[in-house]
């Protein structure tokens, strides 16, 4: 598996315990080692694992948070640390988010998060994975 | 300078080129080496040197988007990346910003930046610089 394709199920992870809900999930593919920091659309700054992981169980207990779908994910690779852009697609419109990954033993954990208002995003080029994997 | 000085220089850099109008500063500072990507404030994301640069003629024609000022600027580095939170304070409001340097030849250039719509930003705790340099 190539380390981009990595970087893309790293993000696909995050998306689908938002999803779900699953705040175990979420808990567990933030990094442990950096410093994460993470901004949510309309808050301050959230810098540090607590105040980060604190502010996923209040979103995660809403219902209408978790309604979320991404889309036309791209990711860039820098050695250890990979930069994935997608759209957020929500009920009450889209989001646009800035997703950043760190290699943490062999394993890509995200280590910020930001996503703000978006207009309606473009058609997707191509899908993310190949076929026979989706 | 420690490189975390360095990468709040660059970051200080980016908004004197956006406060100051000045394209050919903001075409200086942004990474010729790396694929670049910017999403401004209800845009959709910008991928390429080619249309970020040309998203920064018509920001910095803007006589209102040019009075920027930033402030809470923190720097986390990656080795050869660094990533920088800030706010940025504009007539209208405050947006916050992910801001993505990447060390080329020795200087820290721009590969990334996405602002949002944020809230009134917290105090500063302390000043980006030692008195000294200010």
């Amino acid at each position: 598996m190539s380390e981009n394709i990595a970087v893309l199920f790293a993000n696909e992870a995050f998306y689908l315990a938002f999803a779900g809900g699953d705040f175990e999930a979420m808990d567990e593919l933030w990094s442990r080692e950096g410093l994460v920091t993470c901004i949510h659309p309309g808050w301050n700054l959230l810098s540090g694992r607590e105040d980060v992981m604190e502010s996923w169980v209040a979103i995660l207990a809403n219902p209408n948070a978790t309604r979320i779908k991404y889309r036309n994910a791209a990711a860039t690779l820098f050695g250890e640390l990979a930069l994935v852009t997608c759209y957020e697609e929500l009920e009450q419109g889209f989001l646009i988010a800035t997703n950043i990954f760190i290699r943490e033993d062999g394993t890509w954990k995200m280590i910020h998060h930001q996503a703000g208002a978006s207009p309606v995003p473009p058609e997707e080029e191509e899908p993310d994975f190949p076929d026979t994997m989706q």
